[in-house]
């Protein structure tokens, strides 16, 4: 049997989790982790698998022969971009625990907007007590662009808080107790829409999509008088120069961002301190670098025993 | 027929939201509000019915010829402490309104030390780009005190969330999926809490329960290497210089605190501006008043056709 063929790790995490996360795993197989420097210059011919995330440009000249490509997280755009990615499968991560933490972030920020905690803690700066007129969850309409396995699980989770649910998608998704509509249904979901969250893949089709033109088809109905527009997707699907202007002029009443078209956010940027924007730096669903390099060995294994992979990647959709 | 009696409505919510309720609540009934200046002095003999929160002294040596008392709220220490307290059936507030913003509330903080938000904003005001090792819900045990309308409610959403959930009572509850004890299991259901969640009414009981010895029994294993605190029950259930001291010298690592031995809480207090502290002014599930209006309404429909009140509140147990 021929020895079992090396992996690549070019992760951008935080290195400390990459090595905890790599004792134990892949056993039988060398792992070769880019951030190690004994492994610069190393030559990477011959290597079947490479798991990536924020990849230095020059890493597929480097591994001309990868038979399979993982990515270290649900979105592949990084990848995507990447110069020379070799004609063979894309797998993404899937999993569980990346899937849970997503739902944690986005249902945190829509009970932050709803239970208008930027306000209570003005006031407590100020050290006053006192009570603000406080709509409950079923007040509040949330609609969800892209339903796939990141916001069918938000949608669940928000509708168990109590939320009143809605998702968007390209093709229409049948997810149970929540009212779906397709690329064509756009309008009617964003007139009903009073939270809208970004769930969706960068691709060519969803590139700027959150701008001024979009925000101001939101429901002006919701017990804010105004929208809050919150996005845990990619920075590249959202104009931010339409954000900051629409915040400006109450085109929406409040944001919550996790990605950016330019990350790290710049220090410049008026995002950091807006009293109605919540920002974190790309850690809506961080992934768990164990679970990552269980879902690579699982899929290696089978792709090694001649069984289909599984989230292999639409290069052309994109996603 | 003789005609219907009044309804006195003596509660100290947001004015507005009780004029608001009002219109069209009790058909066929005059209302008494105390809140209106034409009622001052006026004679409050022979009425039958009374809806309160936080209610004068006097009201019931002005009103002797009660048939029930209503609470505005769920708790009704506010009520059993009032002088004069007639020997008639006291009706508290129990509804899914009320129950579902509990829960928001609840759940909202859990994320809230879970996904590190205050170090976040710590970062963002920096305007520092940097990610935290991020915990799962799964790896934090949210232990709640008080399992009855609320404590079960608040159990199943955070456990949906994915969080562990544990649940203590003075009996024992059988609540779906989340394992419970009772009071003689106090010291197991501590030791497993990272999260410590009070839902306790007030009683001679729970007066103080939540002190440094309590605290110091919570687990130090989870993924924060301190507990945390988040008390939505009655602020009489906690001694505050107990929680500044745990606070201060780590035995706690944050809190969460709605409610406090004194409200309004003095504008001295430090609890205000720690970085490791929310506060809120009692608010995590303040009554829907057009709700409460149609619980009290119900309830004398039941009383006037001879059937049983429900959630009658147990005076000798104190709630
Ligand atoms: N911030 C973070 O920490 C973080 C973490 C993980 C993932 N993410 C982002 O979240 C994205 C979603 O992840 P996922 O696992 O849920 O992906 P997924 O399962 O592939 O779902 C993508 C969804 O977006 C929809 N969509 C794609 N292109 C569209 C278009 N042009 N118009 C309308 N809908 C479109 C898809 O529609 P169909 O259902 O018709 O295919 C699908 O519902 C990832 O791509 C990634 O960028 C962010
Ligand atoms: N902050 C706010 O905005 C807000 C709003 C509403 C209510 N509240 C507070 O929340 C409290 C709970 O409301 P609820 O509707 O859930 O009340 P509930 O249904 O009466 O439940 C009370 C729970 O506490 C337990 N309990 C009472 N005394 C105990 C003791 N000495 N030792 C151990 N357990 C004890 C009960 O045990 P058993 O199951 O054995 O009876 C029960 O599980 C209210 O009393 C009120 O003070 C606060």
């Amino acid at each position: 049997m021929p020895a079992k063929s090396p992996v690549i790790v070019d992760l951008k995490f935080i290195p400390e989790e990459i090595e905890a996360a790599l004792q134990g795993a892949f056993p039988g197989r060398e792992v070769i982790n880019l951030a190690d420097p004994a492994h610069r210059g190393r030559d990477l011919s011959g290597i079947d698998y490479a798991v990536v995330w924020k990849s230095a440009p020059d890493l597929f000249s480097r591994a001309p022969d990868l038979k399979v490509v993982f990515s270290g997280g649900a979105g592949v755009d990084h990848v995507l971009t990447l110069p020379g990615l070799p004609e063979v499968p894309l797998v993404r991560f899937v999993d569980e625990t990346l899937t849970r933490r997503m739902s944690e972030w986005v249902v945190m920020q829509c009970l932050l907007h709803l239970r208008q905690h930027r306000a209570y803690e003005a006031l407590a700066r100020k050290r006053q007590w006192r009570d603000l007129s406080q709509p409950e969850a079923a007040d509040v309409t949330v609609g969800i662009m892209g339903m796939g396995v990141l916001g069918q699980d938000v949608a669940h989770k928000l509708a168990v808080m109590g939320f009143k649910v809605i998702g968007w998608s390209r093709t229409k998704r049948a997810v149970e107790d929540i009212e779906t509509y397709d690329a064509s249904g756009l309008d009617v979901f964003l007139g009903r829409t009073d939270f809208l969250v970004g769930l969706l893949p960068l691709t060519a089709d969803t590139k700027g999509v959150f701008n001024t033109r979009l925000f101001s088809r939101l429901s002006r109905n919701g017990p804010f008088g105004a929208p809050v527009f919150i996005n845990a997707g990619r920075g590249g699907s959202q104009v931010e120069a339409d954000i900051l202007e629409c915040l400006d002029d109450g085109t929406l009443a409040a944001a919550s961002l996790d990605v950016f078209e330019r990350e790290p956010l710049s220090p410049e940027s008026r995002f950091w301190d807006m009293p109605n924007v919540y920002v974190t730096p790309h850690v809506a669903a961080s992934s768990d670098v164990k679970a990552l390099f269980a879902h690579v060995e699982h899929q290696i294994t089978r792709f090694e025993s001649g069984l289909p992979l599984e989230h292999v990647v639409d290069k052309v959709a994109g996603y």
